[in-house]
């Protein structure tokens, strides 16, 4: 833990610009104030030791990256344009905590470069946070966006029947990767260099939700971080708005689709890869609703994009003709 | 800590409406949407259990309030009007703490109603957040703001030589609270009513920032969280953009002006009521920096504000003629 706020404020210093497009008044002041002339939009995600990362295979970069990525991919599944992020750190401070868990100026230090460098390549400036200590570290990161040139942000629950689902990005890989980090520990990395990574430093697809917001066959988006299969029900609720019956889906996927390392991983275990990838969570791939008259120029638009099914009229998952279920196909446990 | 995070939900929609002016979207998407046409102001305050509260005397009702209270104080120290906050809660879950740490449904609820209340009260909507388990009880809330009906938000480091400094609100009066919450335990609220529920119950001073904001006399505003001691330097410093020299104040405060509980408890322990004041943190009073030729109209408009003294072109901070310097000052240590 840093000796004053000071220290620790200087140390943010050195790692993020207290500037950005659209930023009227970054950090240091009661407020940050943000120069907006159209909606904002908004959302937050904790990072807690223990509940979402172990240092025993986290680098402070990694988790500097990876709590940042996972508040940014809200963003990406808005389809909005970054404007700018608050970063609340719990850090454990002598006291509070056995030795073995303090946090060193040296570890801040590389946990804020992570962070730095994500936040310089997405362009999605520090403009505020607060400091405490605490018995565990944690992170609270509040992200803002805007809709990109398209003018749009996309919303859940707006698929309807007939529309294809779209996905962008692996689905499974980072799952894969936590499992192959729980048994080996960061020695895994060689083994299962991408699915790792996939678990590690998890990639906030901006670029990909501004594109798909820019096509009105586009309907809905959401970003998939529970895995396909707890987070399709969500995507296909019923719209209050809209006062609709929820929908389900009927998906189709084969195995040559998915990346090779959930195919390995899958075969030395004697599990469905199919199975494991729709279970799989925390890839933050992007998961869209695709109007069919529109799918040829959206699908020619993001080369790595995946039909992965249809929307249906009638609720519940079916994958490749049979029922899904959660309890009858989690084979890891 | 509730059995999943749809319990956890159903808590948060019994106490909050998921709606508010201004407020396209709210809970439930990828992002809230805010419909905005002009500057947003954001700030982000972490209440951490042990660092800023205890749970021997803090009811839950009490967190809940002083998390959201805190962060709003960061609002009404812009002039702001109210938009909307997120809240990220850690909650302590069995397996991660001892028994006597954990929160149970009774515990979450108090500490909801607690926070609704405020939220009601001030029109000041949730509208996103996020939820983990963690070792200790934490609430992270980002706060949302714009323009008041003046179009103006208020920043620090604006005031000129010359300027009177006026405080809106009781000062000093919530570190007598604390004092007297750590001799005493909760019992102290019977004999330092106000004092306690300074501490624990403080009031973010909304309405009086927007009624400050349009007074074009009203240079600078901030909220008084750490003490006038050390906040004032803060509000004096040195702003960037004008390139100016750091400022100074004279500060002439005399006893008769302060809560007769906080002259009360420093005459029961012999200590200078007028510096515990100066010294005395988390009052959430505001602090104003008001050209002299417009002050008499801003008094005029906020009966219960107290001119202390007056901004010098001279750095450092003098108290009745004397220099004030902290360590001189601290009786209670």
């Amino acid at each position: 833990m840093p000796a004053s706020e000071q220290d620790f404020l200087a140390s943010i210093d050195r790692h993020f610009p207290n500037t950005g497009p659209g930023i009227a008044l970054g950090r240091g002041d009661d407020c940050a104030i943000i120069d907006q002339a159209g909606p904002l939009c908004l959302s937050t995600d904790l990072f807690v030791e223990h509940a979402h990362f172990r240092r025993s295979y986290f680098t402070p970069q990694d988790i500097g990256h990876k709590a940042l990525a996972a508040a940014a991919s809200d963003l990406a599944a808005m389809g909005a344009a970054p404007v700018g992020f608050a970063l609340s750190l719990v850090l454990p401070a002598a006291g509070s905590s056995t030795v073995d868990n303090d946090v060193d100026d040296a570890f801040l230090d590389a946990l804020l470069s992570g962070m730095a460098a994500l936040s310089s390549r997405l362009a999605l400036p520090l403009i505020g946070g607060d400091l405490s200590a605490g018995p565990t570290l944690a992170l609270d990161i509040t992200v803002l966006g805007r809709p990109g040139t398209s003018g749009r942000l996309l919303r859940r629950c707006m698929a309807q029947p007939g529309d294809a689902l779209v996905v962008i990005g692996p689905f499974g890989l980072a799952r894969v990767g936590l499992l192959a980090l729980e048994i080996a520990g960061r020695t895994a990395r060689d083994t299962w260099p991408d699915a790792t990574n996939a678990h590690l430093r998890p990639e906030p697809r901006l670029a990909e939700g501004q594109t798909l917001a820019g096509f009105p066959a586009v309907r809905g988006l959401m970003d998939v971080s529970d895995g396909l299969a707890r987070d399709l029900p969500r995507f296909l609720g019923s719209d209050a708005a809209r006062n609709a019956a929820p929908l389900g889906a009927e998906l189709s996927i084969t195995a040559e689709t998915l990346h090779p390392e959930v195919r390995a991983f899958c075969a030395a275990r004697g599990a469905d890869p199919v199975v494991e990838a729709v279970l799989g969570g925390e890839d933050y791939a992007l998961l869209a609703a695709v109007d069919p008259a529109g799918l040829a120029a959206v699908l020619a638009a993001l080369p790595g994009a995946l039909v992965i099914g249809a929307v249906t009229d009638t609720p519940g998952l079916r994958l490749n003709g049979r029922p899904f279920t959660k309890a009858g196909f989690d084979h890891f446990g």
